[in-house]
């Protein structure tokens, strides 16, 4: 069993995750080197602490590297396609995280890219990995729900980003509901045909004033003529609230939030059990983890990675066409 | 403490509800009659046992009773108005079940009337009398959860009508969809200002050909700002799933479905715990007590009723509104 | 169908809830008579309010009213089984509250002439009737959780009685505990065979100066070679703590408490549920309804009781057990 | 930050765990040999998997090597003492799986070399590691639920071992209940005074035949006062069931089973959420992660550390107390 040699672009809070998880938990790689122009001390820390070696200004040191069979990219969004580009030229496969940019034409140039050169690129959604909704897209595939006639998506952040992110971002439906749109594709099986939003500012007027918002209805119609809906904030005070549901004609699964123990206090003011784990490096620790498992996998024994250009492609034409309809007050069809 | 005596139109299955609950559990009223132009040998029967003296062809005797000071009218919806006017016009306070009529400009017509005449006149939204709406309602009405941003309402019934009925009825919207226009406005404390509907035929194509949906997503634009929207399903085959949610600035409460018994199996196949109750009449039973009490409370001691006229006009617009979407694929203002 | 005619002898608490399920659910029954020598103020409303129009000081004036059937005894413990016997020798079928009697060779006795007079008597272990109880016998008796092992008993009042009603009571085990044998005995479908007791007063100083405990744990080896056991304390501040399970070879069934309502309120300080119901006026509501139709459908039918004289005496034989236990320090058999 | 050099003794499937845990998941210690007379193809499977260098026949290669300062006891049960003494006596801190010994004189021997010898021996109870076991724990700790009264541990195997497991294992006492023992203890914050057992052969009469029990009920009064009970049984056919509450004057603390996902399926049949987690394997992942940790930690930082030979014993002294109960059929202290 031979080792997959990893560079990592970008030493950011995610990369950390990323290196983390295949220096401790996944034997058959290693983390070879490492990139970043702007490197912080926090980033230099953790870098020593897991021991990684090679530490570069310029991602062009990975990509020369021969051994170094896969690169991961977590830089920030803007330069996602051009660090696929260059990887995947330079005979690399990829993992990206999403999005992959927040622009489908962009996205669409590069998956043709991508495709010419035959290498694999996964795209970073992380959620599918998780022990949650892998049960339910089971029950769908499995038909033991019967034929799937509703989708429901709980998605809700704990705290609202600060509202100079919130344009960087892309806005809501770009960064945030990005992931939902990709777990209405993942659950349903099924592409979305045509998406309704309702939004509102109901969080943080900043946000507002920076031309996003913060609370959200999408629902969407599915190719497969099921329905579907997201229901978003940027705001749960309880934490990450982060449920679906999954309904048919043979019943219906939803999935309740993962918490840090069972315990449950019955005293004079109720009975009271845990809040949902904080925020999504808590509540998706274990699904980062399989996704590089995955991801790895794919490398070593040459198979098809499971979440691909397509997906981060279609996930950004859903959010395209839930913008158009916040404007249009009218259903909207996915321009694929 | 004086005796409220009530007439009953009609004696079909919710006659029965109401006539019972006043028999048995409102020491405070009587059922002096009740009339029905197409009287059962089940009507029959359990019109003896509840030990009710006066049975009618026609409600004109009701009407002519001057001992009857209030008239529960459950005969077909679209002799609700007619029943309505007379009751009325007669000097007696009203209950009438929903919906108050399938077209808005009748329900207009019949407010005015209604106002002129100066009598109460509840309409039959038993969901506002049950413990777990109230809990939710409580908590909006308190700000126990801060402001609401987001009010979700899931609505499923056990099994579908036949497809005859469904002409009649007015459609899923006027039908069922009506108790959950009601119940945003009931939870939500506030009117709808805009509504987009998805619609699907995937429980029943015979409903399909009558020309009505079995599935729905409605979302709503609240005149506060929030966002609300309703899950409907004709069928839900493990029973009527009937939930709801109010989040907010504080926080969300959320209501689940009640049960026969809180016993839970641990076997070989999972831990199972019991189904939702069946259907309405189970689900509501304490629900439909209260309702009635409320009304012979409101005529006993001189009062509001709890839900009125309005009420029963509002949520016919939304219906309304909800309908015009279908077809057009946009957001559609409720127009009052 | 003949109308039951019933005296009811007493005018406390427990006198009300029979008699106001009787007069307001019962339509076969009828509340002839009341009989209380000591009848309070607020016993003359409750009386006056329900319409039962005959009001004695003694109850021979309801063993001598040739239309009362039933007597329904709701006098103190120690009146018990003069009442019964009086009663029964008088031609009237009993219902009479636990316990029979605080010394189990006065029930023997009386139990004699019960079954001499071949009348009925049931004896008021409301929690037979409980919807979560019955679930889990028909879990036991239908073999679902396959043989039984182990049966298990949670009872927990909400507040300690005061302590000087500790003493007239009988103490924890003959006043509290003695519905929890009987369950034990109900839901294993067996007798007890030896019993182990720990008692400890950890709630009330004061209960423990009247010679009683407040917290125990009982434990029981049953006939069936089954092991069960009891857990109580006079005070859970959370309310009214009445649960149990039953476990087998083929899997286990537990209940839970009832609530008032489902609605789960998520906020900074956790996810937070209804406290129980609070006591057993409100756990038991519907329970006692059922005992007293159980009762009185006996008697419309001439149907055995469900609840008989050898439950009276057998919970009683435990609690002696129990106690004997307590001060040996060892296992005690029931002696039969 | 200097690395933890630690011998493992013994290379079953314990032993496995534990190097795994510290191969992939302590990055400051490290396995650098592991002992077993008699390796198997398995164990040199996983030995060679994670990368452990040195193997040997006998511990004293163990002992013998200067670098390392800890030594892992996973070999048969008879063998711990010798091991433990033979450790420290080397100069070794040591981590010894339970039970220390099945006769507690043999253990008091023991510890009193461990104590002259001044190294640290850490015992195996894993379980005061876990997540739920530990917020019950602080909720006793901190009076969040007031006065500790009751302490109750369900503990129940997914399947039986064979009967010729049962012999040399010491018995259900010695074997299983003495990780409930531990429980007790470390839940309560109190020392056990007397106990009382009932026991059964309910799941397998071969258990029966080799002198055993497989079901069981232990009563304990503790020495604050408190009363606490533990349920067990060999085979729970639902899964590993292992759950505690501890409740007290200012309410109740209860834990439930951890599961695979938080999945609920709604169908015709129920109401069906996951099984608990198989069997300790599972269900332990993280406490036997988190215990060893600990263990290193302690050696880094030269803490105390958090489960000593105390422990080792007293248990094991619960476990012949228990065991003189069941034949006396009487409460029995025991004896530090």
């Amino acid at each position: 069993m031979s080792t997959v040699k990893v560079g990592i672009i970008g030493a950011g809070r995610i990369a950390y995750v990323h290196a983390h998880n295949i220096v401790r938990n996944i034997p058959f790689a290693e983390v070879k080197g490492i990139a970043d122009p702007y490197l912080t001390d926090e980033g230099r820390k953790w870098i020593a602490e897991l021991g990684i070696e090679n530490v570069y200004d310029s991602h062009t040191k990975l990509l020369e590297d021969k051994e170094i069979s896969a690169i991961i990219i977590c830089s920030a969004t803007p330069t996602h396609t051009q660090m696929i580009r260059e990887s995947v030229l330079a005979g690399k496969d990829v993992f990206c995280e999403k999005p992959m940019d927040l622009d489908s034409d962009v996205i669409r140039e590069t998956n043709k890219i991508i495709e010419k050169s035959g290498r694999k690129v996964q795209v970073g959604f992380n959620r599918r990995f998780d022990h949650n909704y892998a049960a339910l897209q089971q029950a769908v595939a499995t038909k033991k729900i019967g034929d799937l006639h509703i989708c429901k998506v709980n998605s809700r952040d704990p705290a609202p980003p600060p509202a100079h992110y919130v344009k960087e971002s892309g806005g809501l439906f770009k960064d945030m509901t990005i992931h939902d749109f990709d777990m209405v594709r993942f659950l349903t099986g099924s592409e979305v045909d045509e998406v309704f939003a309702y939004g509102a500012v109901l969080v943080d007027k900043a946000i507002g004033e920076a031309g996003d918002i913060d609370t959200a209805i999408v629902a969407m119609k599915m190719k497969s003529g099921a329905i579907a809906y997201i229901d978003n904030s940027r705001e749960a005070v309880y934490g990450y609230d982060q449920r679906a549901e999954v309904f048919g004609s043979k019943g219906s699964m939803e999935t309740g939030n993962d918490v840090s123990n069972t315990a449950v206090f019955s005293g004079k003011d109720g009975v009271v059990a845990e809040k949902p784990l904080w925020f999504f490096l808590e509540r998706y620790t274990a699904a980062f983890t399989s996704e590089m498992i995955a991801f790895l996998e794919a490398i070593r024994d040459d198979k098809e990675v499971p979440v691909g250009p397509i997906d981060g492609l279609n996930s950004i034409l859903i959010a395209e066409a839930a913008l158009r309809s916040l404007k249009s007050g009218k259903s909207e069809k996915v321009i694929y």
